[in-house]
């Protein structure tokens, strides 16, 4: 365990520096004034210069591990756990931005601030959640705490999310070629990866298992991922009363922007670290159900913003150092 | 009544002929074999030549409405439906694409084919269908005359437009710096000028009021619809259920694809007269659901191709005559 | 050799049918009433069932060559030409799309109909030109035969490509998330593949060398090829007497637009098998130029469409059979 | 004239404040330690909330001008001097962002302070550069005055703009619809706007009178300019030259990237205060030339933030004071 003096400046090593939630954790510490990235690495550029600066991308197996402070590990699936378990027992704070921790293996916290924010103050070892649960999380465990959602009817979770959010290795299906002026569902019926984390957050948030079908679909922007519910509702719980619910949780909230009236669009949150929540009242339907609408950049509050985040409350820093607001 | 001989080729008005609706027919009746848009339609650009032709813009008062066989009417709400009825009045047959006379006032048929070819078929006054109902209607109504959908518990309809949906009237929320890298919801909670003609042409084929909640998004492409829908079935019904009930339906229709497997995706659709309808199972909700898709291109099957289609049904003509399948 | 009777139907193999070009030959195919695609490869996808038809994708190598009536091979460069050349030697017309064949070696006559057409008609084995050369010839060669262009002094050539005319192989510079909102130059300072031919077709119009850069960029569109180029004229020289030029080089022909006035975008030509040219005076410089713009498609006239067009003069079809305009 | 203390926090008024220039400003006020935004204007929308804020939009008429510090004059073209005028006689330092005061009248310093610093800095009037003027004078001014560049031969300029840079106002020819998969030239042949403010920048450069030819296009992007220049040099210059001599002039400039090799892309420069520079050598050509690209952020080096800069230099602060590098 590393002691932390007044104003030094903390190491972090970014396993996987040039996929886009690693090159987007670069950019955020370029201009962090309390941590800086000390190693970079890369197998591919391994030798080569990165853009813009006078460091060099290294091999992962050579980042001297036990000389960093806190390591964010943007490995792919499947590869990056083990990574961040080494990190660990090496010393070193870790943000593991994969899946393959979030279900609380090895110790790993879940790293959502403003859920479950005392675990991760004291935390050594994170999982940064999923983009897509990061939204969902948010807008939806006030509900269910406050009783204010009705968990026996299922919500449904239509999303869009940007390419980015698919990763930065070739593929054919996300070629501009294939991507422009299309749209498309994917992992739809509730097979997408990021299902179970989803029913566990809600799960926690409600006390019970919680009924919902999630469908997202790819959209032909760069960032930003807007997921549009259809929320089941206690009788007379009006959207007002949704909003209200968020306010009472997230006041003070630096990265939660609750709308007062409207719902936001992708653009409201691209390249800030905030996630922006709308409600909406439904007209014609029986059953008592309230649009939730929530909005946020898959690089910044659904992967790298936060990872600085979480590095920033784990470090004991001000949580919201070096993230633009 | 105009006679129609054999291989005549009738003579065709657009009018409102410079919006996009208003273009796109104009440029299905350029390859039409058996109609000729005679008189194209612009208050703004009177006088000027229709680009790549030598005919000019005329007003529309100056459209000799009695000697025109065809009317398309693709003027703006509110004042389309006027032109529609004095163009019928002059004795021509008239297709209108706004939503004025969907209601079916002054006798206006509702022109979809492929649910009430008959009723076209013998029209003098035809209300094209609005873009969005189109893709609900055709993937809803074999699933509610069929029984396999429960109409008591609501369908969630979540949709995504391209932007020439909104017409080619400047204003400041079309412009591309204000739609490009975006995607947002409007219309939000059943508020939507189209849901009163989605919930008549639901009851229809149900015989009996549906629930469902419309939600429409604006998508950064220029042409195409996806509807991702959430529907709600009785206990046991499958995916391929849904399919066989299609394929029930329109086996021969030549503008409806019945995907067998995996769920369209807006390209599969863009510059066809087509619809593409897949539909997927939804795993780990208690209340039974299948997933379904529609896909189709807003200015063909969505406007100006059924439009079209439409024409050639009240010319007897051979309904696919011209169109891009 | 093929007797070609009446109204028979020509069979075609499209090697490499999944890339874009193979994709757009085959669209082209699908509505040509002469030409029928009988045989489509793919090594990936042999076995798969082509989207929208009954047909299998197969192997290249069993393709029986010596059954088809022409071949479009549209493999990669440096594979293509041998392919090209074996199906030649089974007896096939052969309308090779890479680059291997432009040279003329093996006797691959230069599939430029509008400016060689007698050529293309007797050929047995054409070279489909590159996407680039197609618009900068046929803007400049009626400006050089006639002398109205200065080839003492080199003109610029600044082009912008839409993606697909990079191909379909997976590779990270051309993903969604590298293209778009993304412009950039590539192969600048003559160094791009398509130099030599631009060289040869200049010169061989020119009846001498002619100088010329030339610039490629990247645009974040699917399709579409707007070529920019500054032409050192004559003293006197007007952007009319180019404009006459050309409408006295192309009065009949049916793929190209001369522009009376006004400069054509990118818009005017995707979808058609077209190319658009306009001119423009410059005002405030010494020497004397015209502005000079070509527009078209890449898939269409800058490949398949320009393909399809010499397929039809080789097998003494109507030229523009089955295309676009 | 106010006396300014240390630390004190200066009061800013943004004239026209709801332009993609104005809110650009605006939002790099919010992030600025030393500037603040005091009042906003918007005639359209005075009385309204400023979004994310607790401010409201004012008339421009309701500015106490001798109240603020300094004036952002962002309004439209043939509006804008006027009122920077005004403001400059009530006692504000003055950044006008129209072409209206480009070409010295009223005093106004031409701010572009890589070229220009000393009399920026003493300035209470400055007309801010135009977007497309930036890159081709910081491109071409130390080529011009160090000799490597041929004033004799004209200068190719061919340039590419998103969207912002045509502002926000509501016209047909920036819809989405419009837009989009398109690219075109207009202005073409010395006829845009900004043609007479760069002649000048580049005579006062060399001396002497300039030839060049200036082709702008627009791109379908939001944000960015790349300019491709075909420069003509003396004999024997080299790429590395005018790599050199950028470096030369522009060693410790904060907002300059001089490439040591490739040319750089739009995106390299985006959602920064920077001009990325590169040159490339031009194969193949008798007349000696050097390839030059320029790329920028046309909001932010090529208007707003460039603005914030000039405030920076005129009220004494460090001149990167609130701008992303």
């Amino acid at each position: 365990m590393h002691k932390i003096m007044n104003n030094e400046r903390f190491r972090a090593a970014i396993l996987g520096a040039t996929g886009y939630t690693g090159l987007e954790v670069a950019a955020l510490l370029e201009r962090h004034p309390r941590i800086r990235a000390t190693h970079l690495t890369s197998e591919a550029a391994a030798g080569e210069r990165v853009p813009g600066s006078r460091q060099q991308y290294v091999r992962a197996a050579d980042v001297p591990l036990d000389e960093v402070d806190v390591v964010f590990t943007c490995l792919p699936h499947g590869e990056s756990g083990a990574w961040s378990l080494r990190a660990h027992a090496a010393g070193a704070r870790v943000i593991d931005l994969s899946s393959d921790l979030r279900d609380g293996r090895e110790g790993a916290v879940y790293g959502l601030p403003e859920l479950w924010r005392g675990a991760v103050r004291g935390a050594d070892l994170v999982a940064n959640p999923g983009c897509y649960p990061t939204g969902v999380l948010l807008a939806l465990a006030p509900l269910l705490s406050s009783g204010l959602m009705d968990a026996d009817r299922p919500v449904m979770i239509d999303a869009a999310s940007g390419v980015t959010g698919a990763g930065r290795t070739a593929q054919r299906a996300l070629l501009f070629g294939e991507v422009a002026e299309d749209y498309r569902a994917y992992g739809a019926g509730n097979t997408h990866r990021h299902v179970p984390e989803m029913a566990r957050g809600l799960s926690v948030s409600a006390g019970r298992a919680v009924q919902f079908v999630f469908t997202p679909h790819l959209l032909p922007v760069r960032r930003g991922i807007l997921e549009t519910m259809y929320v089941p509702v206690s009788q007379s719980v009006t959207a007002a009363d949704v909003s209200a619910a968020w306010r009472s949780a997230y006041g003070a909230e630096p990265f939660i922007d609750v709308w007062e009236d409207g719902l936001p669009g992708l653009r409201a949150t691209v390249h800030r670290n905030a996630v922006a929540l709308g409600a909406a009242a439904v007209a014609g339907v029986d059953a008592p159900l309230v649009l939730v609408v929530a909005s946020f950049d898959n690089l910044l509050k659904g992967a790298a913003g936060q990872a600085v985040q979480n590095a920033n409350l784990m470090l004991g820093l001000c949580e919201h150092e070096g993230l633009p607001r």
